[in-house]
């Protein structure tokens, strides 16, 4: 049980995977937006027009994917080939749900960009509902799915 | 109920706020991660050592804030004038607790520093014990307390 | 007939404002981007749908309109106030129309947060049609109005 | 005809390039900055002498294109390997002409780095003219060439 | 003796400085590059073509200075309201000096952009540099002068 | 005895490093913070709490060596690879001693980011500490170590 993290100092750094093999990898991740029911149909409304809060989110999500390095201290830059984000509103809960996909080859893996995707996309609804909900919530970010990795295969049901 | 970031086309824009009066405006925010217990454990520990994950967290949340107006679309930049992260260990659920808070004199208000100061924290642990956990989870993050705007105090129990 | 931006050595600088007074300040700039009819058309139509061209258009020109004093050498960072952006569809000239206003209370101009919001939209509708158009044209970008300044209103017919 | 940036659900995606092949890629941009005949020539003058308008044009081009994937919603991070840009003073049209040239190998190309280059350097022109002249106009910014895709080769006399 | 950017919990934070008075403020700085005679003089006649080492340095010094608050952990992010950079060959030491002025109205000072702005200068002299001189030394960097704030005036003789 | 950063028209211009082969490349920097006495006691002493200045450094070396490409004008932007710092305590001199090792396999080297690695770092321990001591000296930043390039190996004793 160690952190891959730390130096002989005992301080953070940033991994040395030089001499890692390159392999193609993808993850996927998932996150909530849970809004009071005003804030949710209004978001929903809003869908079927032209600039929607979706629309923003989606745009702020995938460009927040490539800040991850930047924002993230030991994340290392990585020119990722692929990113998706998708929504699925839960009527039931008034919950947005968000899908992130991301892919790259590299030496090292690309979850994080798949975390942060789903993360500032659910920021990005906060800010534009919180006018009308002071309440909403920004709850159960995880990892989906990993592959391509030496740490293999992680798929969680 | 109106979303207040839409214009006359029905698109996303940055709300026009050069009428308003400059106020000091305080913020907080609260977020979870929840580790397994083997992580939540390696975490507490590190705590006794230079370089913990905690600390580079605290750093990370705190850039992460200044980075707010570029991250998500409609937010104006504004110049932060003081910013605070603390957190805590919850060893009877694994989970790390993230308090944050923030204060500026300004026409807008400064929650979604705040927002993104626990958020981004919290990405920083995640992306830091992911190598030993691949079940983390960032949860209920929320706005704990608003005050100084138009729209008057906010508080959440 | 002189440069603001050049110091003793003949460099330059950034121009210092100390000394001078806030004042509420409002720009207005204007673009077109011209393209073939059929990627008009795909814009056109694509239009009524979510997640259409101009949407990414939109959230980028408000994005890139933040970075202008990261892009522009010697401009100043100011904490802009309002950013909108509007389009319109020339039919007959297969051409889209770009028109931003920008807003701050500041001892400094922002006329090229507008100039620049109309470029980066323009930029952004290059990318999304190249695909299907490798001639796409920018065009005819400029300032249509500024106000609040010391050196009065300007306005282009 | 498709736009290539949509997803299943009709919004912007960042296209996967993960099976595209790596290859040696070359674009050539152009764009004008059109002045009046004094800040023409307060521009050429000043071309003389140590810390020009060009030489800061010059710098900021070449760290415009550096910012294309965080501008650009839907652009690839990518390695850059090379970016250039030269100027030509067309006294006749008082225009300032700007070409870019920017290369790489790798799965997706490097157009719009070329035509970032030629804006950015466009907009820090008119950034620093802009207290001499308030008509300035930036003009004409298309894709000059390309090739090294599976395209084949763009060029436009 | 005190340090004043730590929290309760012994972690840094950035200073709340919502409750201090905004006074005008300069700060100056100073730092060296050393060079070998060859690069030195490379610097040196290259000084009198366009597009010289010294105009990069420039440009590059004053877009640093405003990247302060996003490289330095816990300063604040404020606008700005002058840079100037001047650049003193000594020909005796084969040593480029380098003097920045940073000034603002604000509640915090502006010391930090004054230094950050000479680094990345240096920085930059020495990145253009290199190929010709692999022994290149940043050499004494500190503050020159400071004024505006609580704390008084600072020279350095 | 030639640049390598000048275009025909004797403006800078990014390399094109695009024919060359990706090689293994490794760098080393050093550099150092002069204190007051008291500031370096005060450092020295704050090593042993969570929090420290040294926590905050590593980090903020960390991600600047990251912006790099975004912050020097002629760099390349590369996937770097590793970056490690460490920190000696120099107690005879009241000196902080700052290391850097930074690594990629890449077509050009990394000494910039090792360089900016350690500058960052010294900026933050400055930033920090300059509230007890006004007369903080940045001094003698240099490499110490390259390899992996056509230059060959460099080391300086």
């Amino acid at each position: 049980m160690d952190f891959t993290h730390f130096n002989k100092q005992k301080r953070a750094k940033m991994v040395d995977v030089s001499s890692k093999k390159e392999t193609l990898r993808t993850a996927r991740a998932y996150g909530e937006v849970k809004l009071s029911n005003d804030a949710y149909n209004a978001v929903k409304n809003g869908k079927i027009k032209k600039g929607d809060v979706l629309a923003v989110a989606q745009v702020a999500g995938i460009m927040g994917a490539k800040q991850t390095p930047y924002l993230i201290p030991m994340c290392h830059p990585i020119p990722i080939e692929g990113i998706n984000i998708e929504f699925e509103m839960d009527d039931e809960n008034d919950t947005i749900k968000i899908f992130s996909e991301t892919r790259i080859t590299a030496k090292t893996g690309i979850e994080m960009e798949a975390v942060t995707a789903v993360t500032v996309a659910a920021l990005t609804i906060y800010d534009m509902c919180k006018a009308i909900d002071r309440s909403i919530e920004i709850k159960n970010i995880y990892l989906l799915h990993k592959e391509g990795g030496k740490s293999g295969i992680f798929h969680r049901d």
